[in-house]
């Protein structure tokens, strides 16, 4: 008799749920857990199809990205934009030439028929990742970006236009239409899954966009599983990315336990760092339990550990549930 | 009164034609010569429209070009062709991360809708090209390479299985049904249009592709204007390429006269190297005049001085008619 194993799904968008996901992938076997990426970022660019978030990951994964960036491939160069630029053509959303080969790849594989989730594993599989990295969906989701000058896409907004319109709300086109896979189907549906961590991503359009497949969405807030996020405020500020930027933009206030208000339809539990231990009467107020932890992860370890404290916090509700 | 301009068109396929090209470049204006160029090679790989003729005499006339080589850009990198084998991409076809910007700006060009064009215009112009680079036809013409172990399309025999095949004959399919483009149209039926010139490249799969192009063949034979080819064979050994190869293996003799023998009903005078001036009688013999100049290029000048010749021997040829 075999003992029942743990599962876990991981949902993230790029650079800063990158991090937990590739601590986690050091905690967890390819079997116990499964990345579930926002695609809202994806776009049309230059005829190609771009997931930015889907190759954050990847990279992150495989130990090919740019770890000063957090985006993008190591050692890249930039020959082709530079060529690109020549001849008159858009330069504003910036592609290595590594990075491009991707980029191709993936295009040629949807092309040819295949779904984003089955280009997405073929190309992982090339890098040597073992963990499953799903799409949200195989349907194209959109996020836009309400702004006080006007709706953009979102690669304008946050590559072209730098995140400087003031954000007055969020669009994801394509979310209620949008089909949950069958390849999440059967993590989310699996008897064995134990339980879901929303990585440190942008609440608004990492998360969201997520959260917008009605399906996935509606099994999230019926489930009986335990729902923790990790926060990606730190002390009021965004560790990374323009969330607290938004926040503020919003009438929000940049705290940790905002965003965790802001998920508290889908979540039993908040992971704060160290430096928001005083926010815990908060979150209870909001009926959530919490754990404190070293959130902001610099080093392997620092993504090792605050993985390891949040499954053991999935555990922890589950056991108390 | 203004004088009449003396304009010429010169068909040309890829690296010694665009030699000629460049030549001719040098010493005529952009008002008085067109280039009209092999497009039988052109393929859709990765997703991308390439066209080798068309990017080699771009490459070449605006002085991106590698000249070790004669195809591609100079200073060229292959990061994407590097990251696309890890990616079990198909790399047979090599792809410099320079060159990939002409491929992804033609391809997108193309599917906002331009004519090949259109989008050879525009990209020449990026590059400070004056001189008109037009695609035998906007039409698609695909060259296959009939061979004793089976056909083959043109750059799977030339770049993937390097010519290594023996040839049995060559099929220009959709030859028959593509059209003249305005643009080749206007410049043939100008009333200054002096002569023609078929430049010293593969008859059979760089200069016949565009004699495939069936209005371009009909005016070619009907014309009273002088035409004149430049032999790609010298002392009987092609220049470069496959020539001498290609026609080793469909047994005809690998001789500059061969090659005049085989544009007969098209042209009227072939120059011929120093080298060769001893086969002037059997061009008697074919109806031809001669001129004799250095075909091999190697230096510009080398370039500017055939030009020169082969634009002189148009002018002597146009008298005498």
């Amino acid at each position: 008799m075999s003992v029942a194993q743990e599962k876990f799904v991981a949902i993230s968008g790029g650079v800063g749920g990158a991090k937990l996901c590739l601590g986690l992938a050091n905690v967890l076997t390819a079997d116990e857990v499964a990345f579930i990426v926002n695609t809202g970022d994806d776009f049309e660019h230059l005829g190609l199809h771009i997931s930015p978030d889907l190759d954050t990951l990847m990279y992150t994964l495989s130990g090919l990205s740019n770890r000063e960036t957090g985006w993008g491939r190591q050692h890249e160069t930039w020959n082709f934009i530079g060529a690109l630029k020549q001849f008159g053509g858009e330069t504003w959303f910036n592609l290595g030439d590594k990075d491009l080969a991707t980029h191709i790849s993936r295009t040629q594989g949807l092309k040819a028929g295949a779904t984003l989730t089955e280009v997405t594993a073929a190309l992982a599989r090339q890098v040597g990742i073992e963990h499953a990295i799903l799409p949200m969906s195989d349907d194209p989701v959109r996020t836009v970006v309400h702004t006080d000058t006007g709706s953009l896409a979102f690669q304008h907004y946050f590559v072209r236009d730098r995140c400087e319109p003031a954000v007055t709300g969020f669009e994801f086109s394509g979310g209620a239409n949008a089909r949950l896979t069958p390849e999440i189907r059967q993590w989310i549906e699996d008897p064995e899954l134990a339980g879901v961590i929303i990585c440190p991503s942008n609440p608004f359009v990492s998360i969201d966009p997520i959260l917008a497949v009605t399906e996935f969405a509606d099994w999230l807030r019926s489930t009986s599983l335990p729902v923790v996020a990790v926060s990606p405020i730190v002390a009021g500020r965004a560790i990374k990315g323009p969330s607290a930027k938004m926040m503020e933009e919003l009438g929000i206030p940049t705290a940790a336990d905002a965003v965790a208000h802001h998920y508290r339809d889908i979540i039993d539990g908040f992971v704060i760092d160290q430096q928001d231990a005083g926010l815990a009467d908060r979150l209870a107020a909001l009926g959530l339990e919490t754990t404190v932890a070293q959130t902001v992860m610099v080093t392997l370890i620092d993504r090792v550990e605050l993985a390891e404290a949040t499954v053991e916090f999935l555990r922890r509700l589950r056991r108390e549930k």
